[in-house]
């Protein structure tokens, strides 16, 4: 029972913690997933696998204990000649599943003759300290950190460039998304010596503390609803306290199972349940409102906030006809293949490998508050209690969050002194209000893709792109080439 | 007795690690030292005690244990209104001896309208993590790392800010000197939003892997000694030999034991020890050749190498009259008050707290290559070997060295990409072999000291000063005046 309020609570306060920023964690099992009817195969995604061997604690001497972290290499286009090592910093999941999802990097691969290396991050995925212990308790977890992440990186990139004849005179860059897009600025800021520069996207370096406003995420995942449809966000906002008032009369339940399709029957302690999972289905939409059919969360079609939308014009019916085209917003989400034959409101909160990481991360250092009042958001209210959430991750994981030490780690705010980061950020994705949206300085950049959900930029190349993500990869592409530029220019100097 | 020929050869194969850069153990018991006759008390070094609550491990969850750091506060010449916050980055010794020998803070406090700390690390002085156990064992030292040594300082200085009424909003410049100086550059390079610049005196971060030779250290040591009398170096060289024939006389080690005055006979196995002892004297002098009469390793006259080569012009002389001036030599040294009956060759291998934290750092993360060959030194020839240093390692403290670990983690010589640190060096300083001595960029500048030994930049004003280092404190204070200006001029900018 602890067990499970505990992930209730995770959902509601923090949805990106608890969904949004482990988009990996539901494909776990569909790995290699088909590539989207309209998504053009632009490259055949040949890697190999690999593994390196990494030492469990980074920081301290005293266990000597060592696993296999898992990486993928594609050096179909790699040139020993001026090339370069585009490093993708993985994050809360399955490295596979990343490699195949960032076509971005396989699309620029031959103009920048680089080398794609895609590095899975400690403790998701293949990458598992303690094997199937990894997850016991807190002891087995201790080594769960960004730093020990970014210290793997840093550690592989050296091993290849020993190891790997030509890469050891080339520049290094990193890329991620979303948690992988802040460990490619960390890595940047921590390691510039390692790789010559980052493009983080859509990453929050800024979700912590009060370095930006609690409730941003949930107005901008509003916004994008009010946006989509005339009256859209307005019978979302009004379908909370049509599930309140329903759950609450005779056969309520029922006819909310039944008009919801749920796997199974409702029971009242379920009802907030249900409307975190609800909730958590809008965010997810938020993230992944692409221009074009894909499958990233789920399989979508273009826009799918448009679709969900065309179910919710009208806020002013009956609670029980609220509730109806409520579900048909939501079958979008969950059955757009044809497929479901009913709506399972425990998806979200199974403990699986990948969640387990990041409920745990989420209860530790990666500590991102999150609210709602229900008027700059179409959400119930919902205060940011650390009190509360600190209490939940004792309970479940021992351990107690430390909110203020990512930004004594990598500066929050004040990060004006490193050089060669192009943030991305789409204005559709949630996750652009804990983001950086300005430049900072020459070398530190911002670019915002106004049309872009949670790092469109790093999908590969489909004929349905918004010029605004095609303008923002040209900028990125001319960054990069500019960081290997300079890393030549200075390497020849000193010759 | 695996105990005895560890510190033996630690002393030998890395006199740096065990003696030079712990210039503080030798005085733990003598804090609060007189300060020299020479040297003008140019400030009353009145400081305020405090402890601060750090975690004992700043990169893991598991546990929660916290210790108390110890640091101190001088701000009798702070201003809140444009001043600054000098802060020393403290190394393997205790604070309080840092502060008395850090003059250089004390003479710029009301120039710069500054506010000193000085801040302990964590496993010397009191700060202890575990108290009397805190050196038990590998468990217990796990916690003694550079990175949790800067992420205290980064913790501490925010707290400062924090809670210092007036502080929150001005420029921190982080200062320090040996391995102080190396955190000092450290956490600039690390933590660049928390210090705005940093002084790194005598700080030899390039002293590991192959960045700089193995024997540019012993050749620096050998160098002063040639510099400073006729033969000077010449009759050290033949010293060892002279000493290996005695030694295997009749009667030699008693002829030795009395020659030198030693408080303990001389048995055959301690042959070795006794050259390392003289070596590590040799080494020690070298470190604190200042122009005037000081008290730093111990009681000794200006330009003490000067007066020790009076006794070393000769090197071709009997063995036993060989030994007679090498006695008057170390006399020098180690008798300078008159006040010793005896000279003791097992001073050097105490196990006081602070040789015990070095000896641990030197054999995890520290790892400093030393080696000499007899022809560009004046030292027996002693190859670098890893293996047996690890080994030893392995023995003292059930751990093994990562010899690459601090290039991954500081960027070896690839660290073009930071700003706003001086190096300073002194010619004379063996440790400067290992240090940066050329500009890397406008802002990452180097500074040579050509008759400054160890961070004779840090110590206080003395009228014998020479002028190199005069000319390096106004250096020095240039920059960190430009460092301060700077901050203001973009915080004003910023509102």
């Amino acid at each position: 029972m602890v067990r499970r309020a505990f992930f209730l609570l995770l959902a509601f306060l923090a949805p990106g913690a608890a969904i949004a920023l482990r988009p990996a964690l539901r494909t776990l099992g569909s790995l290699h997933l088909p590539t989207s009817p309209t998504s053009r195969p632009t490259v055949a995604k040949n890697y190999s696998v690999h593994y390196f061997q990494q030492k469990v604690d980074h920081f301290g001497f005293n266990t000597v204990k060592t696993f296999n972290q898992r990486y993928l290499i594609a050096d179909e286009y790699w040139r020993k000649d001026g090339g370069s090592i585009l490093f993708y910093t993985g994050n809360e999941g399955d490295i596979i599943w990343f490699c195949n999802n960032t076509g971005f990097m396989w699309d620029v691969a031959e103009e920048l003759k680089a080398m794609l290396v895609f590095a899975e991050h400690r403790y998701y995925g293949e990458s598992l300290p303690f094997g199937d212990s990894s997850f016991k308790d807190s002891r087995h977890l201790n080594f769960l950190t960004s730093e020990q992440a970014l210290a793997d990186f840093a550690e592989l990139i050296k091993h290849l460039k020993r190891t790997i004849p030509g890469a050891e005179n080339q520049p290094v860059i990193a890329l991620g998304g979303s948690y992988g897009g802040m460990l490619s600025a960390w890595l940047r800021m921590k390691y510039p010596h390692i790789v010559v520069g980052a493009l983080a996207a859509s990453a929050p370096i800024w979700q912590f503390e009060d370095l930006v406003p609690c409730g941003i995420f949930m107005k901008i995942v509003t916004t994008d609803f009010s946006k989509s449809g005339p009256y859209c966000s307005e019978s979302i906002r009004r379908s909370w306290d049509a599930i309140n008032r329903l759950s609450n009369t005779g056969g309520g339940l029922q006819w909310l199972t039944e008009a919801l399709h749920l796997c199974n029957p409702l029971a009242s302690q379920d009802i907030q349940h249900l409307k975190d999972w609800i909730a958590e289905t809008w965010v997810n939409l938020a993230m992944v409102d692409y221009p074009y059919a894909s499958n990233f969360l789920q399989p979508l079609p273009a826009w799918p906030i448009k679709v969900v939308c065309q179910y919710l014009k009208n806020p002013n019916v009956s609670d029980s006809l609220l509730l109806q085209n409520i579900f048909q917003a939501l079958n979008v989400y969950y059955n757009y293949s044809g497929q479901a034959k009913c709506l399972n409101i425990s998806a979200t909160t199974t403990s699986s490998l990948g969640s387990m990481g990041w409920s745990y991360q989420a209860c530790t250092e990666m500590v991102m508050p999150f609210c709602t009042n229900g008027i700059d958001d179409m959400f119930e209210t919902h205060l940011w209690n650390l009190k509360e959430f600190s209490d939940d991750c004792f309970k479940q994981w021992g351990v107690r969050p430390r909110p203020s030490w990512i930004t004594t780690m990598f500066g929050g705010k004040n990060i004006s002194s490193h050089t060669n980061i192009v943030f991305s950020n789409g204005e559709l994705d949630p996750w652009s209000g804990g983001g950086v949206t300005k430049d900072i300085s020459d070398t530190l950049v911002a670019i915002t893709i106004s049309e872009g959900a949670h790092h469109l930029d790093l999908r590969a190349n489909n004929a349905l792109d918004p010029l605004s993500v095609l303008l923002a990869r040209t900028f990125e592409v001319r960054h990069m080439k500019k960081w290997i530029r300079d890393f030549y220019d200075s390497a020849g100097r000193q010759n």
